[in-house]
């Protein structure tokens, strides 16, 4: 659907965390990745070339993806006068903002100018149904946070890899937009009407061959006031036999929410069980997944011991130490 | 907004829980129920007169209410004759349908024909905020249930007339499309995009009087995996003060669920608490409202009365008892 590969707009990004979007598609999809394009003030580097719109078109660079998520998503001015020039030099645009590139009445006139494609991955394309909770065939891993942005994807990019590095049957199952653009297919959950939110799940992850896993890209989490519904409808609808507790041990509050702690990883356990058995009485919490990257390799790993000893569960970081044991705990379920 | 009174328009409903929006117009504004229209194999009744078009028409009513809630919101060809009709002998049409009178090019036509309005209560009509859970003044009150439809909007517009009554300070909010025709406001929460839920309850209830209480409306439940989210979404959104446990004794499964029973009170109060005190710490179940509707009245009372004594808590039917209880225990707080 989207044309590779990429350059990669931060534009005035305040911090790494607000790219996302684009570490996801550097990390995951390195080749599809041309360079970065940084405006300035920009907080966040991917630790790849820095280019304009012209040398990276001269690189191979087809479309030029906007890497960022801003809360409430918004595009501004500025932003607007680079996609316009990429626009005129003949580069498609996507994104997974909120606000999308098709109503902004400018891009859309510039776009129509030149020929270019507007992709707006968050926007559902399909008519998802209400979920009827029927059990599925298949087997289905869903990572779920202390809090947002701790890592859920990329655990369940990391696992998926793995099974198929081991020639087991598995599916990553995108459910927001870094997902939908590295993989080009999922459900833009996010921006689900809310009655449809589990049935778009349902819908995603649907009867699979009974040694086949779907791991379920995870979003929010139970305790995160803003976004807990989204997280609720993934565990109802995902009806997952497996649960990975997904951890950022660093942060000093939920993400956006400066008046909230993160709960426990026992707190996140105890309720993320108890409700992802209402839809699977079978699900099992099997390994806890932390973000270390804001640790030393000492301090991580002392703190993963630490974590695996108190939870006894197998515990680690997928990016630094690998994956192998939350697969080897699916296969032993 | 709308102009009163009603016809309520009932269709071929297949039963009396089907016409939940009907029902609701018909309690709690009685004097707005003109009368009902009822089609060949309509399985509700409001116990109100039947009346064809042009009878209520006479009889002084201004717009035809669609009455009927479908799962996924249909409108039948059967039903469009009927509307049509109604359009052209001046009516204007309300519904809280997901499917929207707004996108029946023939509906528009006709309306647009005969000058009619056509009402959709269900779209969103603002650009809600994504929740910041911050703490807000006044106090809140939220009523969840074992199941869908067990009462929780009853419960809510019981509680809010009894505190009126007692005149004290208190709002009745509506969140779905019964409770936003009887009231003419609300948020039609499961039409609502998922990461704006949250914020759009939290728009619902602003900073009140210390001692201004308002009402939530309840939907879904944490127990039922279709709606679950949105449940989620007012539990966090609405950061309750007090919770009132809502329950159906009847049902032999969780509705529209076959295979899903439902949880007990005390599995909903310690699910629900423990969820609730993530946004607002200070929360306390205060009382339990039970629909025995499809109760005698010494069963009811016999049910009631062996609920209280195991919870520990005013356990009332608001329709059949009054709401009384309920509210002395939210002024005990």
């Amino acid at each position: 659907m989207i044309q590779t590969p990429y350059l990669l707009f931060l534009g005035d990004a305040p911090d790494q965390l607000a790219a996302k979007v684009a570490i996801g598609i550097k990390d995951w999809r390195p080749e599809n990745a041309v360079a970065q394009f940084r405006m300035s003030g920009c907080g966040a580097d991917l630790g790849i070339a820095d280019m304009s719109l012209q040398e990276a078109k001269h690189a191979g660079a087809k479309t030029l993806v906007i890497g960022v998520a801003n809360r409430g998503g918004v595009i501004s001015e500025a932003w607007k006068t680079v996609l316009k020039e990429a626009l005129a030099m003949g580069y498609d645009l996507a994104s997974g903002l909120h606000n999308l590139l098709r109503d902004e009445a400018d891009l859309v006139a510039t776009a129509a100018k030149y020929g270019g494609q507007l992709h707006d991955v968050r926007v559902p394309s399909v008519q998802y149904p209400i979920a009827n909770g029927k059990k599925r065939s298949g087997k289905r891993c869903l990572t779920v946070g202390t809090d947002c942005s701790v890592g859920k994807m990329y655990t369940a990019m990391a696992m998926d890899a793995e099974m198929r590095q081991r020639g087991l049957k598995s599916t990553f199952r995108a459910t927001g937009q870094t997902g939908i653009l590295i993989t080009g297919g999922g459900v833009p959950l996010d921006a689900v009407i809310a009655d449809f939110m589990a049935g778009s799940v349902e819908y995603l992850t649907p009867d699979n061959d009974a040694d086949h896993w779907d791991h379920i890209e995870g979003q929010g989490s139970l305790f995160h006031v803003s976004y807990s519904g989204v997280t609720m409808a993934l565990i109802h609808g995902g009806q997952p036999d497996a649960l990975i507790l997904g951890h950022e041990p660093t942060r000093s509050h939920m993400r956006g929410l400066p008046d909230y702690q993160q709960p426990s990883l026992e707190e996140l356990r105890d309720m993320a069980l108890a409700l992802a058995r209402v839809a699977n009485p079978a699900c099992q919490v099997v390994g806890i997944s932390v973000n270390t990257q804001h640790m030393s390799e000492a301090e991580a790993k002392s703190y993963l011991a630490e974590v695996e000893e108190r939870m006894g569960l197998p515990t680690v970081d997928p990016i630094r130490i690998g994956s192998g044991r939350l697969v080897d705990a699916l296969m032993a379920l």
